[in-house]
């Protein structure tokens, strides 16, 4: 019984696939034919071309735009003369045989990309690498486990997966993945998710400890793993998998339905997204709206310049007309703290999440903000916009935000450009003072969300980050939530709304407490509304009010979490 | 007309003295009599030693220890072979002049410690510098303003005003400061304020634009600084020099009465110090108590390894005896956030202010904690002593903290060592989650003491060293102010008192306020105490509470600031 971290839900059983990405053994020999070399390289760049396109559009129908992006990457490094044709010069030059001259061009390029300062580059080192191994392999006629000819049911070890295993493989065959690396935000985990397939990722080295053909069963909520079990504990397994399997089904069929509960409360249930790719996930899994559209990625996947008016009206049109006039809650540009751009140079800080970023930036940077704020607006014709501002700290930024926008509207009057006239304004409750003064902030908005995973952080004083004093950052502590009813009661004493962004918003444990509470929109990452709604449906307003209160009572998270999981069994 | 930055208070009229360190020049020469060379060198030791022993005295008897170590440091680098034994083999290998063969040793031995990443090295470079440019000084017969010798009243002006400067002057002939650099906390400013010289730092370039003999009429106050002005202007300011002494002797006569206001409540004035050496300031100052020892300086000025039980021990007692019964808050180590030890390495953090730091650290490493409480209930026989717990984010951290004083009592009695019975334990305040349960919080402790600094840059996601988004950080932030209230009324409900030891505690506009919302200690640096006092004495109570909930309705700090200037015509 090995313990992980589990990264998507589900139970499976079968037997294991160990992949094994063996290390390449590399080594300098002198050669005489120097032209067979050439070809032997040629040959398996071409090769490897056809291949990455095969798995580009295959990517491209199966997983979306996002991850097709990889390929067409590693295909662009490809058709680089600086790459195969330093190699070719190599082994011209040094008379050395095709793999030892590419995988030294290979090293002096990524050594150069890792070193510098700079994220963007650094990715680009890892596609440099993972693309000329695929080369190498070809040179060296090492074949890798063909994902996609899998033709019996398996549980996936590996190490860690690439996305191009994860792109090629035949998924109606895969139960499970185990990995030895990850958290639940790596790219194995987040892929799981997508794919719907079971998984527990960080086992360390699982891929040492199980070979090919072993039985393996594992729940992908706990993280357990067992190999070989005994026959009873294969029908636990099995019979967990039947209730799983019930379940997923029972959500298929609340698609179209209301979110609502028992005694008749009406609350929204809306998706988190990062750009209009992620529109068709928020479809499939029936989201009454968005209720964070991070628009820093615009920007974040720019290179060398802020993304244009015309360019972000495009993605903000996209996403509001794909939505089909749900509400669409985009937040304005929150870069600095942990997000950087390549071609904005931000001078380094010492606390950089309680530094010069989000609204403070804006604020000061007017013409960035001033062409969002216009490309919002022109995209407010194609569907119901919400636009929200992040780290609002004071009722005087947001006062001046307020006033940009007016500006903004004057100058699209003045140029007799069309916007809707219903565009709600609001702001997220990210930073305790405006927690602490929302009744008087809840004058000048339409709306709040608020935003956990940073009021959590900068209400304990905790670095969600830092490892060290993890354990301070909790959503149940009682000064969190009594922040949050505080935030809520305030916006409905003026008549207005309360979302919530943050994680907790699609926690299981978290939503009784939060509909208690009152609040009105729960948006969260996609896959969980349809979970989020089936647990809604089965409460009582009436009676997840008396519970908030009695939670709002209690002085630790520890004490919350225990009353949370004894009340809803979990 | 010059505006700097206003580093201690009072009216100077004068001329100017125009301190310039000029910059020494050294050329390489080639010499042949060696042994003149050595002799110059040698000379020029014995004359600085003999300066800095008499340096020293002077400032060990007017300025205190600390200042005096400065001295010691100098006369130590003086005395390492290292140094003036490698500059004498300098001279006798290559043939060169004295001071060339100095000043290249000199620069060797800066480059190394400044290239290391470590304060303390890098202060050790600094006194390098300084000790052996007077070294140099004297080689090359260069002569500096004598300012132990001034025989008649002067404005110094200087691009800075190093520790000799200070320790050295015949302080009866300044009558102020004026530097091109240096903020409030700069070495010039602090000595400005302990001293009671007035001083206005930052002026950018005053020594060009100021000659010898100049007239100089400024105000330590708001910085302003006029050169040569008409006879008008000198009248007005010779008023305001009166006004401010007759306010200064004002403040005499409060030496030994009460701070209670006009309607008879008492508050307790207390100071804020570093180290047992501060005990004089506080006395001068007649503060009632010690609101806060920082005893992080105990800890950082030790270079190899951590106070020992014993030297705490003896640290603690010299403040509870020196201050006579009197009571006495001890914090406990708050390192971390941006306080290093040298033998202590932490691993670097994104967000230092966000970290591992204070009590979080203290319960992680008890060998450490236990040793601190050990010694201050040792000392606790010798005094009054409270004792306060950093950086408490919940109830469960302030009960683990009191579960370890009740192991370290467990282990006193069975060692039979005394302690006092009335030992009060309390915690800082600086965490808005702690504000937000202050009411649970203040069943399990006898005082609350509220750290404005951290708790308006926790409130408000604002690092204060930040200059890009300074103008966030504000003591009349209105989500602040209505925290610090939230806290006393928790407090006093459960009959628990509550401090603040914060710099918002010392300043004269905070003052109304704070004692309107029912603070029962104000703590601060000693030179605020008697101006605390004085305008305390002429409040009513009932006014400032009513004065207080009108603040508590405003919206923004600065509608806040703008109605406590106008109340109180500041």
């Amino acid at each position: 019984m090995y313990n992980g971290t589990g990264a998507s839900p589900g139970i499976a059983l079968g037997k294991a696939l160990v992949i094994e990405h063996s290390e390449l053994v590399i080594e300098k020999r002198n050669i005489s034919n120097i032209e067979e070399e050439i070809q032997k390289l040629e040959n398996a760049v071409k090769v490897s071309k056809d291949e990455l396109t095969k798995v580009k559009e295959k990517a491209l129908m199966e997983l979306g735009e996002h991850e097709a992006e990889i390929f067409e990457a590693h295909l662009l490094v490809l058709e680089d003369p600086e790459l195969v044709d330093s190699a070719i010069s190599k082994i011209r030059d040094e008379k050395v045989n095709a793999d030892y001259a590419l995988n030294e061009i290979k090293e002096m390029f990524v050594a150069m990309f890792e070193s510098m300062d700079n994220e963007y580059m650094r990715e680009r080192a890892a596609d440099i690498k993972d693309v000329t191994n695929r080369v190498l392999r070809h040179i060296l006629g090492i074949k890798v486990v063909d994902l996609a000819g899998l033709d019996e049911e398996v549980v996936l070890i590996a190490h860690d997966l690439t996305p191009s295993d994860t792109a090629t493989m035949n998924k109606s065959m895969v139960l499970g993945f185990l990995t030895d690396i990850g958290g639940r935000t790596s790219h194995t985990a987040i892929m799981a998710r997508t794919l719907e397939i079971a998984a527990v990722v960080g086992l360390d080295d699982i891929t040492k400890k199980v070979k090919d053909g072993d039985y393996i069963v594992f729940n992908g909520d706990t993280g357990e793993v067992i190999v070989n079990p005994d026959e009873e504990t294969k029908a636990k397994y099995a019979s967990l998998k039947e209730q799983f399997e019930e379940y997923r089904k029972s959500l298929e069929l609340l698609k179209g339905q209301e979110s609502i509960t028992t005694d008749g409360r009406h609350v929204e249930l809306a998706g988190n997204i990062g750009s209009p790719n992620d529109v068709s996930g928020l479809i499939k899994n029936d989201a009454e709206g968005v209720g964070l559209y991070r628009t820093e990625f615009l920007y974040m996947d720019k290179e060398d310049a802020f993304p244009s008016e015309e360019e972000q009206y495009e993605a903000y049109k996209a996403v509001l007309e794909g939505m089909n006039n749900k509400p669409i809650v985009i937040r304005t540009l929150d870069i600095g703290g942990d997000k950087e751009l390549p071609y904005f140079e931000m001078e380094p800080e010492m606390n950089p999440f309680l530094g010069y970023r989000a609204i403070r930036l804006c604020l000061d940077r007017k013409d960035i903000f001033k062409t969002q704020l216009r490309a919002l607006y022109r995209a407010s014709v194609h569907g119901k916009l919400r636009i929200m501002f992040p780290m609002i700290s004071s009722l005087e930024e947001l006062l001046s935000a307020k006033e940009v926008i007016k500006e903004v509207l004057a100058e699209l009057d003045a140029e007799k450009i069309a916007y809707a006239n219903d565009v709600e304004v609001g702001m997220m409750i990210e930073i305790p003072s405006a927690a602490v003064i929302s009744d008087i902030l809840a004058k000048h908005i339409d709306f709040f969300s608020i935003g956990t995973n940073d009021l959590i952080q900068y209400t304990c004083a905790v670095d969600r980050m830092n490892q060290k004093i993890s354990h301070l950052y909790n959503q149940f502590n009682p000064a969190v939530l009594r922040l949050i009813k505080m935030v809520i009661d305030n916006a409905h004493k003026e008549g207005k709304w309360v979302g919530m962004c943050g994680e907790s918003a699609g926690d299981q444990r978290m939503i009784p407490i939060l509909l208690g509470f009152g609040l009105d929109e729960f948006s969260m990452s996609p896959i969980s509304i349809l979970p989020a709604r089936k647990l809604i449906n089965s409460l009582s307003y009436a009676e997840m009010q008396k519970f908030g209160d009695e939670v709002l009572a209690m002085g630790t998270a520890k004490e919350i979490k225990e009353y949370v999981d004894k009340t809803f069994n979990m």
